[in-house]
This record gives C-alpha cells, sequence and structure tokens, in this order.
C-alpha cells in the first residue's frame, strides 16, 4: 500500500540553501552590534531566509489538529473522552489557550476534525478531514489501518499544500486529543529505542498508580503490534492517532514546499518526527517551539535535532508553544531588516568585526 | 551623605498582595485547560496582577541608561570607547538592535545619557542626566564619589515616577556602555562572594589575553576600592558606572510606585541587583528577562531569586532582552483575560479540578 500524494511529497523535499545562510549571517555581522549577539535570534533569521528566500512573514496561520485515541478506555486521562469534542468546540469560539496566544501572535488558528469521536454535524469553520470516530485500542492491536495512516497524513499534507498557495508562509502545529500523550510516549520509544518508562509522563495531570498503568498499557501496545521504527508509516498506523498523522503530513507538505513550520509540544513532535524518520532533511524545515514538561519531549527533540525556542514548563499543547515562538521568529526577521550596518550608522567596529 | 529622594522611595517600597497572587491562580484554576499546564505564563499574569492590580498593559517602554567607563582605558573591551556615544546617536534614529525589538513588542525607547563621554549638545529626544563623561578608572580609585552615585539613583528613581505618572504600567531597562560588563563583573563578586574570575566574561566578544587582564584588573580595583557589600550605594559608587546606577534608580522606583520592571542581561542585573540589597522586597517587582551567555549573569540572577524568562544565547544588552520578555508578559495577560472557563465553555472537568 502506498500514497501518490505521499511519494511526490517526499520526492519534493531538499536541503534548504546554505549559500543564502551564509549570505543572512554576513549581513548580520555588518548590523551595529557584537557579532553574534543576538544569539539564537541570529539563528532564526538566517533559517527563515534560507527556508524561504523572504525577510518576513505576510500571514501566519496553526494548526490544530483533533482526534480521539481507543486507548482513553485504559484510563491514561485525567480527563474524559467526550473533553476532545468540547474543546473543538471551545477552538472554534475562540476560548481555549491556543486562541488567546494565537491572537496575541497575530496568527489564525485552523481547527481540523481528523477523528473526533463526535458529530459536528457541518459545523462551520471546521476543517472536516475524520478519518473514524476515533482509533481503536492499541493496546490490542493496531490503531488504525495503514491504509488510514496514509489518509491522515495525505490530509496534513493537503492542508499545508493549500495554506502555502493561500499565502501562509509561517504555520504552526497543535493538538486536541484526550489520552494523545499515550501514542506519543509510544512514538518516542519506538523511534529512541529508550524504555517506554523513561519517556512517557503525566500528560494532563494522572497520578503515580495512574502513570504505571499508562506505562503498562504502552508496553503490552508494543509488544502486541510490534511497530517497525524503519517504516514510520507503519509506526503511526499501530500505536498513533489521526491527529498525529495530520501533523506529520502537514510537517511534510511545508517541507516540500519550503516553508517553514514551527512545532509544538510533545504530541506535535511526535508527528513531526515521524515525518522527519520518512525524509532526513524535513528537520531543516522545522522549529522546535518549546520545551515541554513531558519527559519523552527531549528524545524526540534530539531525534529531530532542533533545539526549542523556549522553555515556560508549559504542557497544554494545542499550538500554545507554536503561538508563542513565532513571534520569537518575526523578531529576529525585524531585527535582520532593521539594524543599521557599522556603515549606515557611522559606528566604530570592535576588533572582532 | 544620604538622599532625601532614595529614603522616600525605600520607605515606600511593600510586598506585593499575596491575596490578589491566590485570586489570579484561583481564576486561572477554573480556565478551560489542565491545571498548570501554561506553566510559567501562569506566574507571569499572578505576578503582574499581584503588583499592579490591573489585567492589561496599555503603555510600555524601555529605559536605555549610557554612561562610559574610566575603566575602558585598560583595554577590556573589543570596541573602543567611542562607540558608547556613537550608538546612542543609533537609539535615537532607531537603527539599533533594542529599537528593532522594541518596535515589534510596541514598546518605547527611551534613551537617557547619564555619563556619555561625549557632548550631544541638546540632541533632541535624548534625556539628558548626565554626571560627568564618564567614571575614574576604578582600577586605581572609586568609579564615582557617594554623591555622584545618589545622583544616578535620584536619576533613575525620578524617571520611573515620571513614567508611571504618565501610564506607563510595564517598564524594562537597558544599557550602553563600552567597558560596562567590567563593572558588572566587579559588582556579582561583591555581592556574591565568588572569584573574579568565576564571574567574570568575555563581553563584546574579546580573547582569552584580553579576559586573564579584565580578571586582574577587577581584582586589583576590590582590593584597593575595598567596596562594601552591606552598603549598596558604596559598591556603585566604587565599582559600578552611571548607568548602571540609573538601572538601579528605574528599578527601585518601579518597585515603590508598584509597577513591574523586566530587567534585561548582565549589566542591567547588576543594577537591579543594587536595588535589591537596598530593598529586600525589591525582588517581587523584577521580571528578569533572559539569561545571559556571560557567565556572572547566573550568580546576579541567583541572588536576586528570579528565574530568566528567555534563553537565546543573547548578550547585546541595551534592552534587547527586555523587548522579548515584555512580549510573553502580555501574551501571559491575554492567557488571562481571554481563556474560557470550565463553566463557560461547557467542558467537563478533569480529576485534577
Amino acid at each position: 500500500m502506498s500514497s501518490a500524494i505521499l511519494t511526490r511529497t517526499l520526492a519534493a523535499i531538499s536541503s534548504v540553501d546554505l549559500e543564502r545562510m551564509a549570505a543572512v549571517q554576513a549581513r548580520l555581522d555588518r548590523q551595529t552590534k557584537p557579532r553574534g549577539s543576538l544569539g539564537r535570534l541570529e539563528e532564526f533569521a538566517r533559517r527563515f531566509v534560507a527556508i524561504t528566500g523572504r525577510e518576513t512573514i505576510r500571514r501566519k496561520e496553526i494548526y490544530t489538529f483533533a482526534g480521539d485515541h481507543g486507548v482513553a478506555a485504559e484510563g491514561v486521562s485525567a480527563f474524559p473522552r467526550e473533553v476532545t469534542p468540547q474543546m473543538v468546540y471551545n477552538f472554534l469560539a475562540g476560548g481555549a489557550g491556543v486562541n488567546a496566544l494565537a491572537r496575541h501572535a497575530g496568527a489564525e488558528v485552523r481547527v481540523v476534525d481528523m477523528g473526533v469521536d463526535h458529530d459536528f454535524g457541518g459545523l462551520p469553520g471546521l476543517i472536516d478531514r475524520k478519518i473514524a470516530c476515533g482509533t481503536a485500542n492499541f493496546r490490542s492491536g493496531p490503531a488504525m489501518s495503514r491504509a488510514q495512516a496514509l489518509t491522515a497524513l495525505e490530509a496534513g499534507i493537503t492542508l499545508a499544500e493549500a495554506a502555502v498557495d493561500a499565502g501562509i508562509d509561517l504555520l504552526g502545529t497543535g493538538d486536541m486529543g484526550i489520552a494523545n500523550t499515550t501514542p506519543s510516549a509510544a512514538i518516542a520509544a519506538v523511534f529512541s529505542g529508550l524504555p517506554v518508562a523513561q519517556v512517557t509522563h503525566r500528560g494532563t495531570g494522572i497520578d503515580d498508580k495512574a502513570l504505571a498503568h499508562k506505562i503498562a498499557v504502552i508496553e503490552e501496545a508494543l509488544r502486541i503490534n510490534q511497530p517497525n521504527p524503519q517504516d514510520p508509516v507503519d509506526v503511526l498506523a499501530k500505536v498513533g492517532g489521526f491527529e498525529i498523522g495530520g501533523i506529520a503530513g502537514l510537517v511534510l507538505g511545508c517541507a516540500a514546499r519550503s516553508v517553514p513550520v514551527v512545532v509544538d509540544g510533545f504530541i506535535s513532535t511526535a508527528g513531526a518526527l515521524i515525518a522527519c524518520e520518512l525524509h532526513p532533511q524535513v528537520r531543516e524545515y522545522i522549529f522546535a517551539a518549546h520545551r515541554s514538561v513531558e519527559v519523552g519531549h527531549a528524545a524526540l527533540l534530539e531525534r529531530i535535532g532542533q533545539q526549542p525556542i523556549l522553555d515556560l514548563h508549559m504542557r497544554l499543547g494545542e499550538g500554545t508553544g507554536a503561538a508563542l515562538a513565532m513571534s520569537l521568529i518575526e523578531a529576529a526577521l525585524r531585527g535582520l531588516r532593521e539594524i543599521a550596518t557599522f556603515d549606515q550608522a557611522g559606528v566604530s567596529r570592535g576588533s572582532d568585526q
């Protein structure tokens, strides 16, 4: 089983323009400041320009992918399953964390139903890519079929393509799905090779007993399903989630169209890692928004090879970290565009210049 | 020698309202998110409201204090001394790093001549609080007199008072002064008790040999001047700087008027620490903008007891970190104001709620 959309997307991904990156750094080095003194802002600026060839951000969008999880039946979350559709309504009404922070960053929030266990009945504003009413419980078999996993990836890819065609030049990812730290921890364990207990944490706030149970459920899921880390679509199908597949697809679509993507926290990074395992150069298009409280996040970030921009002890998901990080990337571009050079400002150079 | 302005300012500083802080957290805990899941954003929101009683930021200003340093004659900086006035012109023309990042944050930059070795001749936009054309070289005696140190503190205090009277409800600090990581490292050594070599770094980019010399100069300055850590004005006078005194005064003035102040990097934190050593409750009004690359910054932050908001490997000063951090405080307040409660949104609570 394969996917023509996935195949052409992977074929379109290549390395970013290193000459453009060096040219940006040379400009930054002529600006009125000690060389390198804006630290990671300079990295953000040179990476954004190397990826896009542009120095401004016209429009920003955060895609919040929602889906339900069969494994929620195992009691791995502190919240009941009906919260997934309730939060979808909250996103569309503008009342969730991601809405508030996206307004601050000047970004639009787009909400995608990838597989929520609820009939929204053509709700205005909701992007309907529903694959099924939640995944199967992966404790006793695959979360979804390989065909469904490919459909999830395709949904994300085509959403990225449409966004880029509409003039969006910075995308962000977000997630909503009760129990979805469980598949994310499973994905972290599969690709990192680390013990499940080292990458599994408390999600929305479970106690020690529930955490031990969550670890046991994931260990059993990995033993029964035997996901193959050499085949990222197999991993997504067996222990992933529909929203995680959507995120992976969005990241792939961004990389294929040379648009940077700000990847939110733990769940989003699990999706992004599936994209990176499908094509190694995807990582060059990723900005890691923040370091999540979830302990497995570090293992995911290490495999992606990007340092998080923020470390504010957040663990909300939805795209909240992506919204904050977008604003810092924009600040970096403003520095690139607006700081005068030594010659323009008539400022003497230092001995390092 | 004393100062009536300083005395009444210190008398006006008291602890922030802990009941108001608890009330804000209770509201955050009713919002549609797992409890505490916005991490440090929740801390920023509850501290801002506890300090001010307000939930919005109307106007933000960054005060960039400039001054020259006699110790620059020792070759402790990678940049020549004339860069201080050149950068003042650059700030006023809007071409420096702090200008670009402040525009991004929607903050105004105010430039204060505390003691630049240059005659600006009534330059429009420049706030003239010049005490002298640079400090004396503290390698062979005090950087300034005690009277000058008090004048520097008063300048900062009165600027804060005027800003608050004008409706500014978030202030930031910044600095410009070639060689000013040298007095800042001296201040860090005096108050922390750590060896000079442990708190002294490369500033704008000096090499190993110049760093060893910088350390030796500070060690000699401390031996000759014997600054008394029990008397913060003495420390400012003997091994400080005019712009550092202005920053300390601004921080004191903010605390006395119950307005939060975002303290930039290494030099600003040295000034803020002098304010905290003058009155312990000043720390409750400080937001530490970012973790500087300068190794001595950690020792200063530890004594102030505030964790930095950002860690982007910056080392530019000017108020650049303060500008970025202001935006995150504003995002936190937006979260407080705009995220719906469980009841408003009809979302089910979790087992932790």
